[in-house]
Formats: C-alpha cells, sequence, structure tokens
C-alpha cells in the first residue's frame, strides 16, 4: 500500500536533462479575465476589450501576459518548488502565442543546472519551463532557479552544473504575435498620449498609486493558479514559520506592480519578455504596495514603422510611496522598502 | 520629456460643454456575472437565467444593471473625479439597450456645468456621461456632480452655470428594453408573488436582511469595475485621510442595497432610470449593511397590459436594521446611519 | 397590503408530501468556475480542462460536483432552511448528468418526513431536493434534514414520520456519465499514479496540506451559490448570536476538503454519491483547516474494465494537521478538532 500522498522533489530527486510533464491542464476562460481584473484591476486596453484587440489585428483580447505566466508558474509548483527553501531567480523569459479564453494550458519543465549548497543540506535547480496551449503552440517559456531542501543530507551531491543565462533576452528572439499592428492604435482609449518615441533611456515614472493587499485576496489568486505552495495558505503552520505568517505569491506582487504601472505606461500593452527579476523580500497581507520603472533599453524592431521594444525594470516596494525611486544606496545596499526588482521587455506602439 | 503619470484633470482643466472621451473599453463577460452574483448575492431571475430571460423576450439573461452602471461609472473616474473631494449627486439617469456577455462598454462624458465653491479652493463639475456598446447604442446615461479641486487656487473662476435637471426622470423617458414582455412571468422562479399591483405609493419594506462588507470584497470590486479612485485601495494613505481608513466605493454600497431589496421587491427585475442619490455618509470594510425601501410612485404603462413602474427610494443603512425605517427626524436631520439614499424606477410584472 | 419581505417557512408550513418548487433559476459559466477555482484551488484535471475531459468521452470539461451541489442547495435555503436552528443530515445524494457551463440550474424539494421536537417549539423536516437542468434532465438529487423552528409553540404538531434512508447510496444507483471512459486516462496530468486497484479498504490518506479560510472568501462563496442563510453574512447580528460570529457555510467546508484531498486522490475525479455527512462542529473564518480520508469501500462497475467505485469519508479538522487521523477516541467522542465527517462515492480510473 503505497502512500498516496504527494511529497513533491527533494534535491536529490532531480537529475540534468531530466524532464518533467506537470500534471493539471487547465483550460482558461473569460472567468480567469474577470478574476484577474477583479484582483489587479488592470487597465491595458488590449487585454480589456475584444474591439481594441481587433483594430490591432488580433481575433479578440487575449489574456494578460502575467496571468499566462501564473497559469504556467502554477503547474510547476507540485513537481519543483513544493520543498523549496527560497525562489532564487528568473531569466530568458519569453512569450509565445496568446492565450485566449478557451484555450488549455500545459506546462513542462527540463532540468537544466544543478548546484548543492555548501553546508549540504538543499541545493539550487534550475529549470526551463514551456507553458504550451492545446495545439502545442509555446505561450511562455522561461527559466527559474530554486533552492531545494535534500530529504536526506546524506545524499551524494551532483556534479555542479550552473547553466549561462542570457540577460536581458535578446531582442532578436522576441516575437510580437502574429497578426499585431499597432497602426490604428487609439491613444484615447489606450489611456495615455505617450508613445515610444516618448520615452528615453534611463527616464524614471512614479506610478503613484498604492494598493494594499488582503489575505482573501492573494489566496484566491494563488488558487486560481493552482499554485500549491503551503506557506500561501496555512496561517497556522506558518505562525510557527519563518515571518510568523503568511507570504504573498511573489507572482501576485508582479501582478499588482505591473497592475500600477498602467499609470504611466498605460501602451506597454504587451509584455515579450521576462529579462530576469528578484523578490527582495517578503510581501504580506495589510502592506502597501507602489511602483516605479525606469526605462533600461529602447529598441526599434526590424522592418517596423508601428512597434519598439522599451526593455523596463520595474521596482514594487512596500508601504513606501515611489516618490523618489527609492532603489539601492551609496552603499549598494536596496531600500528595505523594496520587495521586487523586475527586468522584463514591453512593445509600444510607435 | 513629458511627465507620464496621469495626474487627472482639477477643477481648472474643465470648460463649458467639453466632451471627455474615457479610456479602457471593456468587454464585459459571464466572469463578471458570476463575479457580481458573488460579490452581492443578488436573486434577481432574470439576471440570474438564460432561460427565465428567454421566457420574457429577451435573447438570454442581460447583466445586472447596476454593474453596467459601475462599469460606465469606472471609466469616467480617471478623467472626472481622481481628484474629486466628493461625489454631490447623480440625476437623469436612463437604462438604454441592456448589456450581454461579450458585449463591450465605452463611456464618454460632457461638461453640462461649473461652478466654483465660496472658498476658490475647489469646484462643482456637472458631467452628463453616455456609455455605449460595441454597436453605438447606449447602454445608459446619468448627470453625476463632483466636487473637484483646484490646482492652483488662482485659477481665475469660470461663469457658473448649473444645470437643470429632471427629478424625477419623466415616466414617458423610460424605456423596457425591446422585446421584454412580462406575460409569461413566473413568480414562482422568480421568488416573489407580489406584483405591480400590490405595491401602494408610501408603503414601506424592510429588507431584513444584514451584510458586513469586508476590505477584499469593496475592492475586487472596485477593481473590477476598473475605478481608480485611491481612496478605495490604499490602507496606507488612508490611514493619515478624513477617515483613518479606506472608504467603501458608493457603487458598492448601492449594489449591495438593490441585492439586499431582492427580499420585498423580487419581482422589481428591471431598473430602468436613476433619478437622484446621496452617499450620506461614508461606507468602511467591517460595517453591516441594512435595507428599506419605499414606494413612491406607480405608473402604468401606457398601450400595456403586461408592466408598471414603480419609483422607489431604497435607504441603506449601516450597523442599524431596518426595522422602524430610520429616516430623517422631525429636526430634518438623518438618521446617522443611513448612507444611501437611492432614487429610481423599475419595471415590475402587472 | 400584504407584507413584501419574504419569512420563509416555519415547521407548521410544511406538510407531508408538499413540494416546493424552489426560485431563481440560475445558468452556471465559466465565471463559476474560475471562481470556484480560486475559492478552492482544486486540482481534478476533469474538472480543469476541456482537453483532458474529452480525452474520456465528454464533450468538454464539467463543473465540479460540489459546485452543483452548492448551486441545487443555495435555491432550498429561503424555502426550507432559512429558520432553521441546524442542518442536521444528509443522505441518499446522487449525482445525475454533468453540468456544464451555460447550463441552467433549478430546484425542487418534496417534503418527506416531519417530527416535532419534544420540546414542541421545533421539529425536523426531512426533504428530498432534485436539481435539474434546462432540459429537466437530474442532476443531483439528495436527501436533507433540518431542524426548523415554529413560528407558534401551540401549532398543532403533525403526524410523525421518519422516513428510511438508504446508508449508503447502494452501488447499483450509481451512474457515472454517459460517454465517460477511463481508458485513455492520464495519469501524469491527473497529477497521481495512483488508480483504483491501489487503494485497499480501511487505507486512510493524510491530504497534508492546511488552508485557512477568510470572512471574504466564504461569503464570495456563499453568496454566489445563492444560499441566503443569514447566519454567514451579518457580523453585526452574529456577534450577538450563538457563536458571537459569522458562521462559515457547511458547504464551503466540504468543498476546501475535497479540494485539500486531491493531495492523494487526485485521480478520484467524479463524486457519484453523497452518502451521508454531518458538520460535526462550526467553521469560523480564521480557522485553518485539514483533510484526511479513509477508504471505507471499493466496488468493480459491473460490465466495466475501466473504472471502479471507492466510497470514501473524508473527514476535516480545523487548526490541527492531519496527523494520527484525529477521530473518535475509545470513549466515543469525537476529536474535538473535526467539524465534517463526509461520507460519498466516487469513480476511479481502474
Amino acid at each position: 500500500m503505497a502512500i498516496k500522498t504527494d511529497p513533491g522533489n527533494y534535491f536529490e530527486d532531480f537529475a540534468l536533462g531530466q524532464v518533467l510533464v506537470h500534471a493539471t491542464p487547465r483550460t482558461a476562460s473569460q472567468g480567469d479575465r474577470a478574476l484577474y481584473q477583479a484582483l489587479y484591476g488592470s487597465r491595458f486596453a488590449l487585454q480589456s476589450d475584444d474591439g481594441f484587440a481587433r483594430s490591432l489585428g488580433l481575433p479578440e483580447s487575449p489574456l494578460d501576459d502575467m496571468l499566462v505566466f501564473h497559469l504556467v508558474f502554477g503547474k510547476t509548483v507540485p513537481d519543483i518548488s513544493v520543498n523549496a527553501i527560497a525562489n532564487l531567480g528568473y531569466a530568458e523569459g519569453i512569450f509565445g502565442v496568446p492565450l485566449y479564453p478557451g484555450d488549455s494550458v500545459t506546462a513542462t519543465s527540463q532540468v537544466i543546472g544543478l548546484k548543492e549548497s555548501s553546508a549540504g543540506d538543499s541545493g539550487i535547480v534550475y529549470v526551463r519551463t514551456r507553458g504550451a496551449n492545446q495545439r502545442g503552440e509555446e505561450i511562455l517559456r522561461y527559466v527559474r532557479w530554486v533552492l531545494v531542501r535534500k530529504r536526506d543530507k546524506a545524499s551524494p551531491a551532483p556534479e555542479p552544473v550552473v547553466p549561462q543565462l542570457a540577460k536581458p533576452v535578446p531582442v532578436e528572439q522576441l516575437r510580437l504575435p502574429a497578426g499585431l499592428c499597432f497602426e490604428g492604435y487609439d491613444d484615447g482609449l489606450a489611456g495615455s498620449p505617450h508613445r515610444f518615441g516618448d520615452y528615453v533611456v534611463g527616464e524614471r515614472i512614479d506610478h503613484a498609486d498604492g494598493m494594499t493587499i488582503e489575505e482573501a485576496e492573494h489566496m484566491l489568486a494563488t488558487r486560481l493558479y493552482q499554485n500549491t505552495a503551503k506557506v500561501h495558505f496555512n496561517r497556522q503552520a506558518e505562525s510557527q514559520g519563518r515571518f510568523g505568517r503568511r507570504i504573498v505569491y511573489g507572482g501576485h506582487v508582479i501582478s499588482l506592480a505591473r497592475a500600477l504601472s498602467c499609470n504611466g505606461l498605460a501602451n506597454a500593452c504587451k509584455v515579450l519578455a521576462l529579462n530576469g527579476g528578484s523578490h527582495t523580500a517578503p510581501t504580506f497581507a495589510g502592506d502597501t504596495l507602489y511602483a516605479w520603472s525606469e526605462v533600461l533599453e529602447t529598441h526599434a524592431l526590424p522592418g517596423r514603422q508601428d512597434a519598439g521594444i522599451l526593455r523596463l525594470r520595474t521596482v514594487a516596494l512596500k508601504d513606501r510611496a515611489a516618490e523618489g525611486f527609492p532603489d539601492r544606496g551609496k552603499d549598494g545596499k536596496r531600500d528595505p522598502a523594496v520587495v521586487l526588482d523586475l527586468d522584463y521587455s514591453v512593445s509600444m506602439p510607435r
């Protein structure tokens, strides 16, 4: 009689090159769109309105890019990170074909790196995850690395392999969705007159608004993504844990920061790449999040007059307004209010 | 390098006759219906069931009228009231064609009145807002007036213009949706035997139930409507604000009161007009809302035997049951428990 | 002028054989699926993905069985239990044709038993409730009995009639949905390698995870089901009530326990019967729920090689992990942490 409960994988369960086919395919729907809207209040017109999406050449309004990320990410948790100590980083995230209501999401991951910690009780697992729709078309791929506990400290350490990861994703790898064209783009409906050419490298934008997180909200979100990480849901266990309370899923912070960024970046309507990101401090219910962004690079899209690419850095803060752009100090230390430092690339009408 | 964050309009930014095309078109869906249901628990059969709607001549179940109001209202906030001190009133609200899942909502407003305050630091802006679907058909129009801060007290005052507003909306302006006919109306499925002829002018109805509001609920709702008013979301800023905490969006109170009114007015299944309304006191998370209604007028619908119109007043109370119908005292002062006094017209089967 | 507010039925309002046609038909949708997902985090692949459902012969992914239960149950509350003191039990629950997004739910109940309490101030009402879709096909039937207040203690007691109820539902009455076949069942996508033959009678499974309930969550759920029972919503009234606070709808606990059971029972993908169940203690916001299950019986399905039936008992606990399977002690008393003891039957691939 085998134990039926899935304990998840520990560090020694991973092998270089191993492919994990994640469970729980999931059909996305207008219900997910509405909930995502209610959770974050996003106002990017492309993801809000079918008519707006059609005016830009898409068949209907695609689901939010970060929702795609969360759906794919959630599937990986039971296999990759249910025994994780920390989520260490992301890289080489590229969004593929858009996800529409009615499409289904599946995910697989390949182990591309392993490195035991010097203490010998845990190790870093690097995986490249690919999300696909029901036609097998890639909707997203990204690399993530996670510090995972060992089941048995005595297990032998694997040969350390640390993958070389591009940062940022090379511009030539970025793909605008087929058919998407910004020629008829309506600034008024999008809510901002500021287009690609108005943004300059080094420019910083204070997204002004603040949003307080409630326990019910981050748990609703995290369950919507079928993310099973225990630390988000169990008040009783976490009261004895590292922080004394439930921790907000880092992706919830990403989505809140992205939604806040609409005020200042309303035309950054399609995320193309996730170049990197760090959850630099934990976020808890009751925290009020603010965000600011910095333009890191601007790129023309070869052969196109309608669209450009901005590489952005969006920094989320808790309980401190974005005025003054709190960041690293002269000593190199981050301002303690920073909870997220996200490096990503978006397309914007020229 | 222009500032990219939208500061919103201040009093001196409005001009009489000015038309504002609001941003963020939004396709409504079954997801919005489900969330609205979860947020308010409404039980009007027409908005709950496709089969019931078809039995009355509509192609499917329309979305709740107040959801239509919130979707249109939300679009106006960044342009009209993000710098508002207070939402002062509504008038001349008329619901047009029903909104169905899959339809898109857009909104425009025209400035129809301006009046600087005597202190010279703010002024009242009157706008007539029109919501339309993707075919340009009017789904709702209403007038709202708001007290808006001035950016610069030294800005010259405009010529004061205060529009004459009809109260209530004249009955001959009210339109039942095309095709809607109550002949086959099923009282049992609707949950009440009381039809138009059973209600008399002056009658008061205690809606009996109470519903407590949580922070997560009103924020989910307000974000669903893409309403960006800061006071609803930011615990940190509001802890220094007028009330020391987040304020519940007044429309959330309207929807809760309307849902509570189902117990006593279950056949008041289609709102036709918003004659006026005042949010007489702020509502906060933790407050328990109750409601009572008064029949102000009854009208036969010319040429129709199946439907009548009730003009109703629904009063919402916080932390006090509706027993005894708390209202204005002999001194003319409102009972302090009153938070909403809404004047609207509904159609009901005869 | 009749009182318009519905006071609900009291014990003396029920008559043996009486049929109640419940109000508020309700079209279910993808929005309900998404909300159910967000509320419970369920990961049964059949209810998550259209492609997975099609691979098993269904036209698309059906809505969760417990969502069907809640939608039907909710309709009965205003007629059956709005004046209830306690929900005493369930029996003879049988799920019929699956419910799909776009289907509508209606419900009727017949009174099959009545027994006044010895104190004469209340009585037990037994009803058999049937839920149907828009084609009149039965989606669920079950018996429930409830202790209901009398309006007037002096009302004469009815002849006591207590129905004989089968426990468990006889296996030959259980129906797999037409077309459902587990031959192509994909364990990997479902998230568990454990099939029917791996479970043995007497086996106990610790579902490991814990989930804390928030006020906003259980109220969103209960309103979604149009359940009007006052005790779930009114903080003010309940602060003076039996427990000093709002009580979580028992069905919310059932759904949470079922979702938690996915870890250990991921292939128990279709609930066929509700054999019985007791809410043994009230659950409140802030409680953390855990669950364990016991295999009570295993049955081959006559004439089929692809599917078997497990009769399960799932026990939900509050604020105590399932380790050690807290249950009745030697003295016959339940562990005080137990809040739900549910007896149900599921189909599972062989």
